[in-house]
């Protein structure tokens, strides 16, 4: 069916990531991840991120931030997140139901998070009236398209570790961080000082399937139940694994995210030369915020749909996928001259 | 890779399952279930059950359980099942964890309930020092490969509801029990006046997905949000979606579960021929009972994996699939016969 | 020892409370509530805010907000609160990991929510990636000190009911606050169209206990196990029943909150007098909260303890209690104009 | 009031005790614990249980065992414990509830758990699928009027620590217990190699109050917040605090539990003299169990009152307590003799 800007989830799953699947297609093997597809997934982890860290695959991403937030907290603990996180405003209070603990919500201009945002939430630290901050959650790239600096992330993990707090990151576009900032996985993630990573799949090109991966390797002692109690321990998990070693041989998870990049800055390049339309965030990832005037959204979603991010001041998202194509946006900014003008 | 009897989810995903899922891999559609697909999985069960049964993909089986017991539910209730049920054993007690409750268990000879058991378990209602019953759980078919007959469904389910209780059936494998009754799916779930239902999909040849299906409205309000909140909300909707619709479709879901029933018949009635082996449990789905002499055990397994049971009384169970042949089944009994003597 | 301003809950147990604690200790009677002390302080309840009040008693402030948010709640709705609500600040998130909502916090001037504030936190109802708004919870009188009138306690009522929502009130201090307007309790309560109340008692005189109280007796069903879960079912009932009887008999309650209001008064209106010391919220109820040049603090804190509300502003909290006197005041300000020039 | 043998929390509060409550109700103290009253409170514990003991004090018994085991546990562990156990049949589900285990209740035939009993329940250590056991809590003396030995308590404790396990007491009649053996609590808490214990007020003259005690003090790390969060951290702490210093003076906890155990045994052996009674456990604290033929039940309860414990087997509990007289004895052994032939 037709191509649109509503999601990255929109999109399908990737013809070499089916391939795979369908090739592990193949007569018996042990359930619940003793089996040949998971060794070879999980070694394609350990190349990238090194051979002792802890990774342990689950359905979903939000079963992967809520177990990873899990394993790092007690009930008693906060967690420091943007007020615009995938944790506290699309995940319908799972983290609070799983992990017991509060989310403490930062309100900023770009979905990344400051140390000197975090700083005054410490001031209650040791007093056993106030829930006690324990994790900095962040997700790399943004939900606003943004994406923080190797620097920036390792700032973050120095500032947590130094508080007793630990640094989590939110990956479902990981890839498209990784891409966008032309680095290793490792520089924004173990190198960085991150503790426990949710490795997306399903938003690059995988039908399902995440990874939770721990640097900190005494967070994973016990992991395995959690995954198990948090309804996350795949039976058939070599469809997950054949996924995972797909996408991450011949770095395949850095075309299609590269890919996707590539697509939101020609799209926001073209819409920015449309006086009307206000590009808002950097374009450093798979998305493009951008305000339109409110009496042509209707009719621009109608051919190509997109999601409204907020009413009040008219502003939408456009995501991008590895399967955008140049003609997509081509069509959607003929479509815009026609109608916004 | 070599078929065993470990499991029926060490095999694979059927063929018509896979090109289901295949032909799915086309464009974009709106993920959370919005789409075409899903539409058409719903009406699948919709002809099954009775169009105005409420029905809910998962990812899994576990998750299935504790989201259908959680909408039965509130923390101070007891949810009564047999001792050896999946989600008293097997489920590293997510059902504790995400309903708050107390499981009952009830110790069985079968892994079947009967009401002369649960009554005693009344005495305590009323009494706010005690959990108050809520839920009568029961697998069918059972993990002890026996089956509920309509007639023994019918009268659990009256006697809950005559005492503000509740039926739930996880139905991981309930295909093999419709089979095996030689009933349509209605006579025991619906029709037999059970409350909710897990329905089974990657025990009985799908790669993962199953069904959470409620017969009493009011029981599904609101559970969108549960299933979300449970982290049980598929992005990816579409793949599933093609999965039920395809074992759906020309019955597949039964000729899959009379197939590995019939396989169970077989390697019982062979294997009991065998004077040193002993048939513990009737054969009534897709799973066998069977003492075998200690000693033989390790053997066996080395060239047809299965699992011991019961240490102490050396008991192993031994599960069929949709795609053991008789020619497994033959290359077992030959292997049995030369080392159990 | 020395009385102070730190907060009510310094204070000792008014001595007709306490005379009637030992009043009670006469042989034995069930345990649980089913004593005529109970039955006499349900029905000092009933006398007040009508004979089908549903009325609960507890060990403490915390545990009744948070049964009485348990009882109106799912795990997927969120609580709406100031954020400077006890409820998200002083309970160590307690009301997350018992309800496992999440709590939506609102920025305040004076402690107070107004409808304006709360109407853009429903546009996401009836979407299942986000919790869903349930509760309005208001404090009366609130942390800061200020007071809800009745009209404003019926606006918040109706537009909560409006919109499928409930008004719970966390009134650790609504004895203040019913003194304050110089209406009856049930103004302010069931006639305002409040759901759910926590009435306090520790910090108006009382050694221990709080009730909760619901006007509709649908969210009662089942408190008694929910109470008795929460761990909140005191044995020896009776000498928290044996309390609210004399704290409602000759209206004690009210002159013990009316004295605290007085003094709260006058201590405002002569710290006022000091033209370093600014008075930050109107004073309603028995806190005053004043702006006190930072380097006077440690000194007057030595004499007559108190707490620093807010580091920064240098913003200090004064309580008041049912024993201050004027001497105490005259002490006090005697103090602070010998040091604050 | 009359007493009766219903329960020892029917009884009231001690007259030193009350004493000390009326004469701790002096001026302002810091609320929360930072008083003198609960530093020599603190004090009086360190005597018994060293210094390194570390001693919370919550309001009430099931919040003490509840917060002592979340203090043990992570959710996918397991709770082994007697069937009888309060915790597993007299706190509606609240360990479960607030800790997310599940509890594996063992029957006995006298309350007590045997290492025999538990050896089983470890096969499935180190399999996800399972619940991982990681407490053994114990009732001393146990809610069938028995006792643990020192030697039976340290077999335990040592079972339980070769196994990667703690041993947690519910010690509501832990005085009880220690009367019985005639020993000093250390030799049935910390050297009997007790990980935690809940020590018992309320059952044994006190008002409301428990303590939580941690011998291990690595499990006390952050139990201030759990206590906070767990609703049960007193404002008026002194109160509590007041109460325990009273019962531990002059061995007041110990002559109370002695004399409550003396009138047990003096109430069973007179009751044993009756050829219709039956005795049916031994009597080493202050509870007497013993079947009574049915017809005389009601009439017996009507003058002094007390519970069927097994309405099937007629099989009564008759609680004694600190001010049990002879004479409430003699008068109800005089009614038996009327009635009972």
């Amino acid at each position: 069916m037709k191509r649109s800007f509503a999601s990255d989830n929109n999109a399908g799953v990737h013809p070499r990531v089916m391939k795979a699947i369908v090739a592990s297609n193949d007569g018996h093997v042990i359930a619940y991840g003793d089996d040949p597809y998971t060794a070879r997934a999980l070694e394609k982890f350990h190349e990238q991120l090194g051979s002792d860290a802890q990774v342990f695959f689950v359905f979903g991403g939000t079963g992967a931030n809520v177990l990873g937030l899990k394993a790092m907290t007690q009930s008693h603990h906060a967690i420091i997140c943007a007020e615009t996180a995938h944790i506290n405003v699309d995940e319908c209070g799972a983290p609070e139901k799983f992990t017991g603990c509060k989310l403490v919500p930062v309100a900023t201009s770009d979905g990344k998070l400051t140390i000197d945002q975090i700083k005054p939430l410490l001031h209650d630290v040791g007093f056993e009236h106030h829930v006690q901050p324990r994790v900095i959650s962040i997700s790399q790239a943004t939900e606003m398209g943004t994406v923080y600096t190797p620097r920036e992330m390792t700032s973050l993990a120095t500032f947590a570790h130094a508080h007793d707090m630990l640094l989590h990151v939110d990956g479902a576009r990981i890839a498209n961080a990784a891409t966008s900032l032309d680095v290793k996985l490792r520089a924004i993630t173990r190198d960085a000082g991150v503790d426990v990573l949710s490795f997306g799949g399903a938003k690059n090109g995988m039908m399902y399937g995440e990874a939770v991966v721990f640097f900190d390797k005494t967070l994973a002692i016990d992991f395995k139940y959690k995954r198990k109690q948090g309804t996350h321990l795949p039976s058939k998990m070599r469809y997950i694994s054949a996924q995972f070693e797909a996408l991450l041989t011949g770095e395949l998870w850095l075309h299609n995210a590269e890919h996707a990049n590539r697509m939101a800055q020609l799209l926001a390049q073209e819409l920015g030369k449309n006086p009307q339309i206000k590009i808002t965030q950097k374009v450093e990832a798979n998305g493009v915020f951008a305000v339109v005037p409110k009496k042509y959204i209707a009719r621009l979603q109608k051919k190509h749909f997109f999601y409204v991010w907020n009413e009040q001041t008219s502003e939408v998202r456009l995501m991008t996928s590895f399967d955008t194509t140049e003609d997509d946006i081509a069509d959607f900014i003929s479509l815009v001259t026609r109608i916004v003008k």
